[in-house]
């Protein structure tokens, strides 16, 4: 990343980390961010070196970040195929549903959809981190064009994290699992915790708290993420409460030993 | 604790956690463990100072822990009924469901039942740390005796954690909520995620993975807790389920704006 100029829009927890990473590594990094506050705050931590407006910070760069929420993202992919300006050979998104992302995208060149597997619950500039993404896997859909596939790879391994090809619409099946139901279930059972009586919240022992801290995310973020991946998110729901309601016949009947096959390791 | 004798039984995570800081409180700590494996292990660790025979564990000490799981806590109450022998003015439980401890324990003298609020998914005297209970809620039931109580009291902040006086049926409602139902969850979650193909569990996040990590937990240990507060559990997964059902049925409408209410802080 040695004298390059990488250009990052949006400087939250990820685009933030990248940020600081990118620096670490040698690039000089141009944030923009639409909430001013979140573009001084990066500028304070030394996430950033310029400041600047949108057009100017995907114009002289040489790779460009977008790392915003899905919605923006895809505003921002629309904006750089109507009006390109920028000279960057690399242009990376880091949103969590990949489809939407792939799609939009379709004509703007040089593109690359990714997405690092990396826990921020925490949002802002101020939970950025230049060791984030260290030894996480970063997910990549291949763009038909091997050498600037290569240049994303080296990009992500840049940061510190493990290049993963996946097909976009395998991504965005694969997190409605592993982050999507996982986050739902959370807020569900935070719905029912928040009713029960203080004695009760006092007992929370790791596991509840945990996810109450993921129940406690942005639906800002989340109401984007949950409509462009509803149809993949949808199943595995319904199947978690079918085990939930075999869980609870079995518990009604005192068959308890029927939930033994649920802990195997 | 000073010049006090201690006596635990099962000195597995917790029984060890309670000896380590018995121990660090200048207390004599007597352990036994029908495994004797366990036993030489928290020996080996510095948790107990002699190691003996369960009659004998439970004779010459001047407080008792039974910190075994339900069903041996429940053997083990039995046999210091019908063979009493011991001088402590304090036996203590610490099983993770109350109402069957009071009512096995009902003609026991100088019995308290009580359940620390402490978080440990590793089982062993390799997990045990003096500091386990550290600003933590320990549940305690009152025994009727305003002495014994305060004794109990007395020996819960011994070890770093904050006494809170619950009825036993009340505290088996609240974790029920705070930690069976999880439990429950993470191991429905966790089958379903061992049925996905493995790319889809390389992107596990940092939920995913702590669902994966509670869900790892032992059987045995969980089968007794099941069994014995599948009344107040049932509920909970079946208003869970519900929960779940509801948010997909949201999904397969494009209705998300309606889980907005799931994510309230």
């Amino acid at each position: 990343l040695k004298r390059r100029t990488v250009g990052i829009f949006g400087v939250g927890a990820i685009g933030g980390s990248i940020a600081l990473r990118a620096r670490r590594g040698g690039a000089t990094v141009i944030g923009f961010d639409r909430d001013a506050a979140a573009l001084a705050q990066a500028r304070r931590l030394g996430a950033i070196d310029a400041v600047t407006e949108a057009e100017e910070a995907s114009r002289d760069v040489d790779i460009l970040f977008t790392a915003a929420h899905l919605e923006p993202t895809l505003k921002e992919i629309e904006r750089l195929q109507i009006a390109p300006g920028t000279r960057a050979n690399l242009i990376v998104d880091v949103a969590s549903v990949k489809l939407p992302v792939v799609r939009a995208a379709a004509r703007l060149r040089n593109f690359v959809a990714t997405h690092p597997i990396a826990g921020t619950e925490q949002s802002g500039a101020g939970a950025a981190r230049a060791d984030l993404f260290e030894d996480r896997p970063w997910v990549y859909v291949r763009s038909g064009d091997e050498e600037l596939d290569e240049r994303a790879r080296g990009f992500i391994e840049s940061m510190g994290a493990v290049p993963l090809e996946m097909a976009a619409d395998e991504h965005d099946r694969a997190v409605a699992l592993t982050s999507h139901l996982p986050q739902v279930v959370a807020s569900c059972y935070a719905t029912i915790l928040r009713a029960a009586d203080d004695d009760a919240k006092r007992l929370a022992g790791p596991v509840a708290r945990e996810l109450l801290r993921i129940a406690g995310m942005s639906f800002d973020m989340w109401r984007d993420i949950l409509r462009a991946n509803a149809a993949n998110i949808e199943p595995h729901l319904r199947c978690l409460a079918a085990e939930l309601q075999t869980a609870a016949a079995a518990l009604a009947r005192d068959d308890v030993e029927s939930l033994a096959s649920l802990f195997t390791r």
